[in-house]
Protein backbone atom coordinates (compact mmCIF):
# COMPACT_ATOMS: atom_id res chain seq x y z
CA UNK A 1 0.00 0.00 0.00
CA UNK A 2 1.49 3.50 -0.63
CA UNK A 3 1.99 5.67 2.20
CA UNK A 4 0.12 9.29 1.11
CA UNK A 5 -1.90 10.96 3.24
CA UNK A 6 -4.50 9.42 0.84
CA UNK A 7 -5.30 5.61 -0.01
CA UNK A 8 -7.33 5.14 -2.83
CA UNK A 9 -8.22 1.40 -2.03
CA UNK A 10 -9.76 2.68 1.36
CA UNK A 11 -13.42 3.32 0.46
CA UNK A 12 -13.81 6.20 2.41
CA UNK A 13 -10.83 8.33 1.25
CA UNK A 14 -11.59 11.12 -0.38
CA UNK A 15 -9.09 10.03 -3.17
CA UNK A 16 -11.31 7.46 -3.70
CA UNK A 17 -14.20 9.37 -3.94
CA UNK A 18 -12.23 11.38 -6.49
CA UNK A 19 -11.37 8.16 -8.36
CA UNK A 20 -14.90 7.04 -8.59
CA UNK A 21 -15.56 10.11 -10.58
CA UNK A 22 -12.34 10.01 -13.03
CA UNK A 23 -13.16 6.17 -13.77
CA UNK A 24 -16.17 6.77 -16.18
CA UNK A 25 -15.65 6.74 -19.84
CA UNK A 26 -17.26 10.18 -20.18
CA UNK A 27 -15.06 11.81 -17.58
CA UNK A 28 -12.10 10.38 -19.84
CA UNK A 29 -13.31 11.17 -22.98
CA UNK A 30 -13.56 14.73 -22.19
CA UNK A 31 -10.85 14.99 -20.64
CA UNK A 32 -9.23 13.92 -24.14
CA UNK A 33 -11.26 16.10 -26.14
CA UNK A 34 -9.75 19.19 -24.24
CA UNK A 35 -6.41 18.16 -24.24
CA UNK A 36 -5.03 19.96 -27.24
CA UNK A 37 -7.26 23.04 -27.03
CA UNK A 38 -10.59 24.42 -26.12
CA UNK A 39 -13.86 22.60 -26.83
CA UNK A 40 -17.18 24.00 -27.47
CA UNK A 41 -20.33 22.25 -25.86
CA UNK A 42 -21.93 21.37 -28.98
CA UNK A 43 -18.93 19.82 -30.56
CA UNK A 44 -18.25 17.15 -27.91
CA UNK A 45 -21.68 16.57 -27.96
CA UNK A 46 -21.08 15.59 -31.77
CA UNK A 47 -17.79 14.33 -30.99
CA UNK A 48 -18.13 11.90 -28.54
CA UNK A 49 -20.66 8.93 -29.87
CA UNK A 50 -23.57 8.23 -27.78
CA UNK A 51 -23.15 10.95 -24.85
CA UNK A 52 -26.47 12.35 -23.86
CA UNK A 53 -26.69 16.43 -23.46
CA UNK A 54 -27.83 15.83 -19.47
CA UNK A 55 -24.51 13.78 -19.12
CA UNK A 56 -22.11 15.85 -21.06
CA UNK A 57 -23.36 18.46 -18.90
CA UNK A 58 -23.21 16.95 -15.67
CA UNK A 59 -20.05 16.01 -16.43
CA UNK A 60 -18.41 19.08 -17.71
CA UNK A 61 -19.71 20.65 -14.01
CA UNK A 62 -18.32 17.88 -11.90
CA UNK A 63 -14.92 18.10 -14.25
CA UNK A 64 -15.16 22.40 -13.72
CA UNK A 65 -16.04 21.62 -9.75
CA UNK A 66 -12.78 19.86 -9.13
CA UNK A 67 -10.69 22.23 -10.80
CA UNK A 68 -9.83 20.23 -13.87
CA UNK A 69 -11.52 22.58 -17.32
CA UNK A 70 -12.73 26.22 -17.19
CA UNK A 71 -15.86 27.36 -18.75
CA UNK A 72 -16.22 30.25 -21.17
CA UNK A 73 -19.54 31.94 -21.98
CA UNK A 74 -18.89 34.18 -25.00
CA UNK A 75 -22.24 36.73 -25.28
CA UNK A 76 -23.20 35.34 -29.54
CA UNK A 77 -26.70 34.95 -29.93
CA UNK A 78 -27.48 32.17 -29.15
CA UNK A 79 -24.77 32.14 -25.67
CA UNK A 80 -21.47 30.05 -26.99
CA UNK A 81 -20.01 27.96 -24.18
CA UNK A 82 -16.33 26.65 -24.64
CA UNK A 83 -14.31 24.51 -22.26
CA UNK A 84 -10.40 24.29 -21.52
CA UNK A 85 -8.66 22.18 -19.72
CA UNK A 86 -6.67 23.66 -16.75
CA UNK A 87 -3.06 22.87 -15.66
CA UNK A 88 -4.09 20.08 -13.05
CA UNK A 89 -6.24 18.85 -15.52
CA UNK A 90 -3.57 18.53 -18.34
CA UNK A 91 -1.82 16.42 -15.65
CA UNK A 92 -4.56 14.20 -15.85
CA UNK A 93 -5.56 14.28 -19.35
CA UNK A 94 -2.16 13.07 -20.95
CA UNK A 95 -2.72 9.73 -18.87
CA UNK A 96 -5.91 9.36 -19.79
CA UNK A 97 -5.21 9.93 -23.46
CA UNK A 98 -2.75 6.99 -23.34
CA UNK A 99 -5.86 4.81 -21.66
CA UNK A 100 -8.27 5.89 -24.23
CA UNK A 101 -5.65 5.04 -26.95
CA UNK A 102 -4.28 1.86 -25.80
CA UNK A 103 -8.05 -0.22 -26.49
CA UNK A 104 -7.29 1.34 -29.71
CA UNK A 105 -3.45 0.00 -30.43
CA UNK A 106 -4.27 -3.42 -28.80
CA UNK A 107 -7.71 -4.45 -30.52
CA UNK A 108 -6.56 -7.17 -32.24
CA UNK A 109 -5.06 -8.73 -29.34
CA UNK A 110 -7.69 -8.50 -27.32
CA UNK A 111 -9.81 -9.82 -29.73
CA UNK A 112 -7.33 -13.03 -30.46
CA UNK A 113 -7.34 -13.66 -26.83
CA UNK A 114 -11.29 -13.70 -26.45
CA UNK A 115 -11.56 -15.97 -29.74
CA UNK A 116 -9.25 -18.27 -27.99
CA UNK A 117 -11.02 -17.97 -24.60
CA UNK A 118 -14.39 -18.68 -26.04
CA UNK A 119 -13.13 -21.78 -28.14
CA UNK A 120 -11.42 -23.25 -24.99
CA UNK A 121 -14.81 -23.13 -22.89
CA UNK A 122 -17.17 -23.78 -25.46
CA UNK A 123 -17.92 -27.06 -23.87
CA UNK A 124 -19.34 -24.78 -20.36
CA UNK B 1 -9.57 11.97 -34.53
CA UNK B 2 -6.67 8.77 -34.88
CA UNK B 3 -6.27 7.21 -37.76
CA UNK B 4 -5.99 3.81 -36.70
CA UNK B 5 -8.20 0.98 -37.40
CA UNK B 6 -10.35 1.31 -34.27
CA UNK B 7 -11.86 4.60 -33.12
CA UNK B 8 -12.80 4.42 -29.22
CA UNK B 9 -15.28 7.01 -30.08
CA UNK B 10 -17.37 5.62 -32.10
CA UNK B 11 -19.79 3.99 -29.87
CA UNK B 12 -20.22 0.77 -32.27
CA UNK B 13 -16.50 0.02 -32.58
CA UNK B 14 -14.82 -3.10 -30.79
CA UNK B 15 -12.24 -0.65 -29.10
CA UNK B 16 -15.38 1.04 -27.74
CA UNK B 17 -16.88 -1.82 -25.74
CA UNK B 18 -13.16 -2.66 -24.65
CA UNK B 19 -12.69 0.94 -23.44
CA UNK B 20 -16.16 0.77 -22.02
CA UNK B 21 -14.81 -2.19 -19.48
CA UNK B 22 -11.68 -1.14 -18.77
CA UNK B 23 -12.93 2.51 -17.61
CA UNK B 24 -13.95 1.10 -14.74
CA UNK B 25 -13.01 1.28 -11.44
CA UNK B 26 -13.20 -1.80 -10.29
CA UNK B 27 -10.50 -3.55 -13.45
CA UNK B 28 -8.20 -0.67 -12.68
CA UNK B 29 -7.73 -1.66 -8.97
CA UNK B 30 -7.16 -5.21 -9.80
CA UNK B 31 -4.79 -4.31 -12.64
CA UNK B 32 -3.09 -2.38 -10.49
CA UNK B 33 -3.12 -4.78 -7.46
CA UNK B 34 -1.64 -7.28 -10.02
CA UNK B 35 1.00 -5.27 -11.30
CA UNK B 36 4.18 -6.55 -9.50
CA UNK B 37 3.39 -10.26 -8.01
CA UNK B 38 0.58 -12.68 -8.56
CA UNK B 39 -2.15 -12.08 -6.00
CA UNK B 40 -4.75 -14.36 -4.39
CA UNK B 41 -8.85 -14.25 -4.79
CA UNK B 42 -8.92 -13.68 -1.32
CA UNK B 43 -6.43 -10.99 -0.97
CA UNK B 44 -7.67 -9.12 -3.67
CA UNK B 45 -10.88 -9.20 -1.81
CA UNK B 46 -9.40 -7.47 0.92
CA UNK B 47 -7.20 -5.11 -0.30
CA UNK B 48 -9.46 -3.62 -3.10
CA UNK B 49 -12.56 -2.17 -0.43
CA UNK B 50 -15.73 -1.80 -0.95
CA UNK B 51 -15.99 -4.77 -4.14
CA UNK B 52 -18.02 -7.47 -3.79
CA UNK B 53 -17.53 -11.29 -4.03
CA UNK B 54 -19.17 -11.70 -7.15
CA UNK B 55 -17.87 -7.87 -8.69
CA UNK B 56 -14.72 -9.49 -8.38
CA UNK B 57 -15.20 -12.77 -9.72
CA UNK B 58 -17.11 -11.08 -12.58
CA UNK B 59 -14.40 -8.39 -13.08
CA UNK B 60 -11.44 -11.41 -12.68
CA UNK B 61 -13.01 -13.39 -15.69
CA UNK B 62 -13.62 -10.12 -18.15
CA UNK B 63 -9.67 -9.64 -17.67
CA UNK B 64 -8.86 -13.64 -18.74
CA UNK B 65 -11.14 -13.62 -21.25
CA UNK B 66 -9.19 -10.15 -22.65
CA UNK B 67 -6.33 -11.50 -21.92
CA UNK B 68 -5.01 -9.55 -19.53
CA UNK B 69 -4.36 -11.73 -16.89
CA UNK B 70 -4.11 -15.45 -15.98
CA UNK B 71 -5.87 -17.46 -13.26
CA UNK B 72 -4.03 -20.26 -11.83
CA UNK B 73 -5.63 -22.98 -9.13
CA UNK B 74 -3.54 -25.27 -7.17
CA UNK B 75 -4.77 -28.49 -5.43
CA UNK B 76 -4.55 -27.26 -2.14
CA UNK B 77 -7.78 -28.08 0.34
CA UNK B 78 -9.28 -25.54 -0.35
CA UNK B 79 -8.30 -25.14 -3.39
CA UNK B 80 -6.06 -21.63 -3.46
CA UNK B 81 -6.99 -19.56 -7.15
CA UNK B 82 -3.87 -17.02 -7.60
CA UNK B 83 -3.84 -14.62 -10.54
CA UNK B 84 -1.13 -12.82 -12.53
CA UNK B 85 -0.92 -10.26 -15.27
CA UNK B 86 0.01 -11.19 -18.43
CA UNK B 87 2.36 -9.28 -20.92
CA UNK B 88 -0.45 -7.52 -22.54
CA UNK B 89 -2.09 -6.65 -19.38
CA UNK B 90 1.37 -5.33 -18.36
CA UNK B 91 0.89 -2.82 -20.67
CA UNK B 92 -2.14 -1.11 -19.59
CA UNK B 93 -1.42 -1.93 -16.04
CA UNK B 94 1.50 0.71 -15.55
CA UNK B 95 -0.97 3.51 -17.38
CA UNK B 96 -4.06 2.01 -14.74
CA UNK B 97 -1.37 3.01 -11.88
CA UNK B 98 -0.50 6.26 -12.84
CA UNK B 99 -3.97 7.32 -13.16
CA UNK B 100 -4.72 5.24 -9.82
CA UNK B 101 -2.00 7.64 -8.18
CA UNK B 102 -3.07 10.71 -9.50
CA UNK B 103 -6.02 11.10 -7.44
CA UNK B 104 -3.96 10.65 -4.33
CA UNK B 105 -1.07 12.54 -5.21
CA UNK B 106 -3.82 15.48 -6.45
CA UNK B 107 -6.44 15.18 -3.77
CA UNK B 108 -5.43 18.31 -2.09
CA UNK B 109 -5.39 20.31 -4.97
CA UNK B 110 -9.16 18.95 -6.00
CA UNK B 111 -10.53 19.34 -2.48
CA UNK B 112 -8.99 23.30 -3.06
CA UNK B 113 -10.63 23.83 -6.18
CA UNK B 114 -14.31 22.58 -4.86
CA UNK B 115 -14.26 24.18 -2.18
CA UNK B 116 -13.72 27.51 -3.94
CA UNK B 117 -16.51 25.80 -6.27
CA UNK B 118 -18.55 25.90 -4.06
CA UNK B 119 -18.23 28.86 -2.32
CA UNK B 120 -18.60 30.77 -5.59
CA UNK B 121 -21.53 29.13 -6.03
CA UNK B 122 -23.11 29.38 -2.44
CA UNK B 123 -25.67 31.40 -3.56
CA UNK B 124 -27.51 29.49 -6.19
Amino acid sequence: MPDYNYNVYASACPSRIMFDSISNKWTMFILDRLRDQPVRFNQLLREIEGISQKMLSQTLKTLERDGLITRTAFPTVPVTVEYAITPLGQTLSSTVHVLIHWAEHNGDEILAARAAYDAKNKQV
